[in-house]
């Protein structure tokens, strides 16, 4: 198999995970006999110090040329408590979203056993927990209208949804549950916001559609509880962009493997690949931070490429050198590897693995 | 001293816990020689079966003549899954915050050493904690203009905020920080949306006459994350009324004592006092919910008729019958205490203390 890969690397830690990404998928190439077309391009902060733009259209250009995009991070804190700067990296990130489509974010959390002693929560709250967020990516309030009135004394945002944006996302979600345990949670704010009250309209008038999946419905607040509370009682949660982002990143802290969890952002035509995790600017250049969550979102891209025993094998080299303690100083302080030696471990037991091709 | 105070006891458990604030706070007036006038309400849930309205205008009269309004829980489950319900209880709550002014909500989260074990977070992460949000309570997209349009196809809420809005909740939110350990983190989307760089400007301009006040800046997305892996970093919280929301909810349940937590919504006239758990109707009549929340909150009312000596009084019986495990279900599930009896148990207190009026 062919396929071209638009690399984004971005800033902070991004390059640094990238490169053990691309080394495990050099990997992959080589023990399948498939072929894998990088092409880097710019995106963050560092496009705006080269370009002034965080997604310049050259990038954009790159991405849709590409089968799926391989992204690192971006963010800067230059810019974090700067709210005049009109220009910020996140705004890249906003616009490859909408620009490429991606409507459908995808967080998985799973627990992993050998890292449950990391986690913020008891033990027995934590264990066995294994969740996915789909996470509505173009719409809600961080697109809408937003701006200042009366002489700037008053700013506003606008928050919209339309039928057609809750049911693509939601299709997928229902999808994915009927693969999983079978169980939908959508978040919402019915009792107060009329968007929420549309995406409940939506998602019971596909319920039945869906007839093995039991739907459930929960205000954003009181998920927010949940999840601390009892996050096993969750499989597949749905919801609008915002509430996502909370929600998503506080089920992102509680497994205490936050290096760890993967992403992938689905649109129509493409896809993109990223970790959860953000810039970590402190860590970069020092070869200290996890690779893992790149190298496991590059495993959702080969499942979005329908190679799935690819993945499966990306997936089971990295359970095993975390099994083995073969990890960075955030899950292993006492003997931690670097960076680029975790991604020489995985790409080595893909190398190593007995696989017919 | 004279104080009328309108009580709004509301659905589910709120007419129990009330009663046991009421006991409470008339063992307060018999030992300090004051006079508490109460005059019962309808509110939520049971005023829309009675009226056909949540919050019935009689009920805001009543409010608005009163020193203090001492409020239960409103909610019934039936209303919540009906999308399409155009009455629901949870209007009460948002109309008499609009019509009172009650534009500032403030949640003390206090850790008690004898409930850390309650606390779904490991011992380490929790102990200590002590922190306090301020909400504000009366803007925002909870109360911007929502509809639909498009034929229906479309849902929008709008957000809005102005300077004079940031301002007067910021300015008691400094005040705190100044009695407290003076540090103030603003949580909003300053990296998305337009009213979040509304707020950090105001913050900003504001801080230099807080000179003794650290003040720093979370996105919410990262809050939510923060309040699990290091709640014991914050003092006092300042945010916009839907991260209120989200964060507060999500911060009373790190502790374990959800049922301890108190809250007060300040006005520029009036001010309202209630427990911050909902109306637990599973509890409802069953003389088994936890009427501390209630009392606190019947504490921080006489903090705000002055009343220092005799709100101390009441915090040390409520930590009292805790320390010695005269608690509810929720606290003490061994051997249990009815909300009624922990009442009277704390009122027993009040009356036996030694104290010079
Ligand atoms: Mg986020
Ligand atoms: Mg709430």
């Amino acid at each position: 198999m062919n396929k071209k890969i638009a690399v984004l690397s971005g800033d902070g830690i991004g390059p640094e995970v990238i490169a053990q990404a691309i080394k495990v998928l050099d990997a992959v190439a080589q023990k399948f006999n498939h072929t894998f077309e990088y092409t880097n391009a710019l995106a963050g902060a560092i496009a705006i110090d080269k370009t002034g733009n965080p997604m310049p259209d050259e990038t954009l250009q790159v991405c849709l040329e590409a089968d799926a995009i391989l992204f690192g991070a971006i963010g800067d804190p230059k810019f974090d408590n700067d709210p005049n700067a009109k220009v910020r990296p996140e705004q890249g990130l906003l616009k490859i979203r909408k620009e490429m489509g991606l409507f459908c974010n995808i967080r998985p959390v799973t627990t992993y056993d050998s890292l449950i002693s990391k986690s913020p929560l008891k033990e027995e709250r934590i264990k066995g927990a294994d969740l996915v967020v789909y996470r509505e990516l173009t719409g809600g309030i961080y697109f809408g209208e937003k701006g200042r009135k009366n002489d700037g004394v008053v700013a506003f945002d606008n928050c919209e949804y339309s039928v057609e944006e809750i049911e693509r996302i939601s299709k997928l979600a229902f999808e994915a549950a009927q693969t999983r345990r079978k169980k939908l949670t959508l978040v919402d704010k019915a009792n107060v916001l009329e968007t929420s009250r549309l995406w409940r309209d939506v998602v019971k008038k596909m319920a039945p559609s869906y007839a093995d999946v039991e739907v459930d419905f929960l205000f954003v607040d009181n998920a927010a509880m949940q999840m601390i509370v009892k996050p096993t009682q969750f499989d597949v949660i749905l919801t609008e962009n915002m509430f996502g982002d909370i929600i998503s990143d506080e089920a992102s802290v509680i497994t205490g493997s936050l290096g760890l969890l993967a992403s992938a952002s689905i649109g129509a035509k493409t896809a993109m690949f990223e970790p959860c995790h953000g810039s970590y600017p402190q860590a970069a250049g020092k070869n200290i931070a996890n690779p893992a969550a790149t190298i496991l979102s590059a495993a959702m891209m080969l499942d979005y490429f329908k190679l799935f025993e690819e993945a499966n094998l990306v997936r089971e080299a990295v359970q095993d050198s975390i099994d083995k303690g073969l990890s960075t100083v955030d899950v292993n302080p006492e003997n931690p590897q670097s960076t680029s030696a975790v991604g020489d471990l995985i790409a080595a037991y893909i190398a190593k693995a007995a696989v017919t091709v």
